[in-house]
């Protein structure tokens, strides 16, 4: 490297710290365009953005972890945009700032089945305490993952209150969802036949509370039926550890019904928590969960994305098949292959 | 080496290969010593023996897989030694050879906490259709885990029809279980209270069939009311892929009641399950998990247990605690420390 490369990189490097120090500076004076520009650098894929995109998460960390982070899933047509939308504005008429963020892995191929589309959330995008964001085209749930959750603390710093963070039912989407959250709201529909048939294993353990949405109109009964169903429910599943007992509400995001009820819940939730340092216990575990999560990831596509390894992975698979292997010697294998 | 001390090695691999074949052959007769023999390499701790026992595992596996594979649950006071005593026997009356093994992780602590008993299954150990082995002690529930699906390829080879693989509810050994059986037994008791209460997650969902147990004397009435109240539990729960409907029933071991329906359900379940191939695919996909398990277990216990990567984590999650990284810096660190 010539003398001057090496001071032009130097340059480039010192531009970036004070680009960053800037921005920080701005998120924390609470500048959305500074907040978008950071979480932009998040998303990126150039290692230069990313070295950035970790400056600044690191100088933001002091002044994050104080919002409230509410998960909200629902399959498609449960009214998940229109209920955000009149959430979202109940909580900025009471003074809250209000962030909506996306988990939604599929947006790459969808270009953005979720949020993408914001007239479907006009009066929230207009209003100056609330910030929009669509999901991270990250490519696999772990980047997505891992980009929404950076994205929480740029927010968090920037001063908002309230993350609500969207996904649909789709894989292991709300999984995700659920360990990033204090809350996790799953929205229901009442439906015409068994309010409880098709739900995905695993969701309604998770809900700290089922709304039943669309409760208007010709709908009224049988949301009523549906609450009753749901309740019932939930009383064949096990106490939760944070010692909160899962409620099941009704609303009409449409009609501005029972959307106060839900954030009073999401306070006493709150409360209660805190109380029993549930809320902050729970985060701990979260970090760890994600640390843990992110090595592992790690470990097993090195692995597995070894060309030799996946080559001798589709032979001991087949002869896994023909009963010429265990499951066992063939791990034993594809370990020692690796290792030579 | 002199060359004496390598012609005396070469000697004792051609006498254990030698060994190893007699044990087969003697297996394949049905031979219940050479069985014991070969269960006993399978759980040894010396690199020897386990080299002989993936010899002798090998021979046998075209002789496996004809077993139909139950796996038994229940807390404890279910009463599922009394239980597995009396189904052991309906079956071995109806001409079947049963073996009964166990996956008991805290086995190396309580010394053998099922099974180990054999005074409780009196009738069955006399039986010579009937084959008890008590669970592995190996330490880690994924150690125990092989050595008993290790064991069921024995168990099989030497002419097993059903083989019952009974677990306690701890941790996670219900999964495991699980990934290892055809079919899954939940024992429960009916209780006075509410009979769902304190079931862990999950482990409902992962049941193909519920007995009630102990319906007799003066619990018959409580049983009729948790086989109504289990059956609409069930019905919550999402369509298994098995296209099968779980049931529920009740039965009373000790007076050796409902236990031929049980026995008849599960032939129903298997001539269903084969019908519609999910039989074989649900093994293949067993197969297939244990091959991904077993590597990524490795590979994690690999990176954890190297004493410099210990140190950082504990200094790392201390950083994560007081907010100065997150959890995706913490692992990028930490992973980059694994491959200096």
């Amino acid at each position: 490297m010539t003398s001057e490369n090496a001071i032009a990189k130097l340059k480039a490097k010192r531009n970036n710290a004070l680009n960053a120090e800037r921005l920080v500076a701005s998120i924390l004076k609470r500048d959305i365009t500074a907040l978008s520009k950071a979480i932009t650098l998040v998303e990126s894929k150039n290692p230069n953005h990313l070295e950035k995109a970790r400056t600044i998460i690191n100088s933001c960390l002091p002044h994050a972890n104080n919002s409230i982070r509410i998960g909200i899933t629902g399959v498609p047509g449960v009214g998940k945009s229109t209920f955000i939308e009149t959430f979202g504005k109940h909580l900025t008429n009471l003074g809250k700032r209000v962030a909506v963020l996306a988990v939604d892995p599929s947006s790459a191929i969808t270009k953005g089945s979720i949020l993408g589309d914001k007239t479907r959330m006009e009066a929230l995008v207009k209003d100056e305490n609330a910030f929009i964001r669509p999901s991270a085209s990250g490519g696999s749930l772990g980047g997505v993952a891992r980009k929404t959750r950076e994205t929480i603390t740029l927010c968090e710093a920037a001063g908002f209150d309230v993350i609500i963070i969207e996904t649909v039912g789709v894989g292991q989407s709300e999984t995700t969802v659920h360990s990033m959250v204090d809350f996790f709201l799953l929205l229901k529909l009442a439906g015409a036949g068994d309010e409880l048939q098709g739900i995905k294993r695993g969701i309604i353990e998770m809900a700290d509370t089922i709304a039943i949405n669309k409760a208007d109109g010709a709908n009224m009964q049988a949301a009523k039926l549906a609450k009753v169903e749901f309740t019932r429910a939930l009383h064949f599943y096990p106490a939760k550890d944070s010692g909160w007992q899962p409620k099941v509400t009704s609303c009409s995001a449409l009609e501005n019904k029972g959307i106060d009820t839900i954030w009073t819940i999401i306070a006493e939730y709150v409360e209660s928590t805190k109380a029993n340092n549930f809320f902050s216990d729970k985060r701990n575990n979260q970090n760890k969960y994600w640390l843990i999560q992110t090595i592992e990831a790690q470990l097993k596509s090195d692995f597995f994305n070894k060309s030799h390894i996946q080559e001798a992975l589709t032979q001991q698979l087949a002869l896994i098949d023909s009963n010429k292997t265990t499951p066992f010697a063939a791990a034993d294998y594809l370990l020692s292959l690796s290792k030579q």
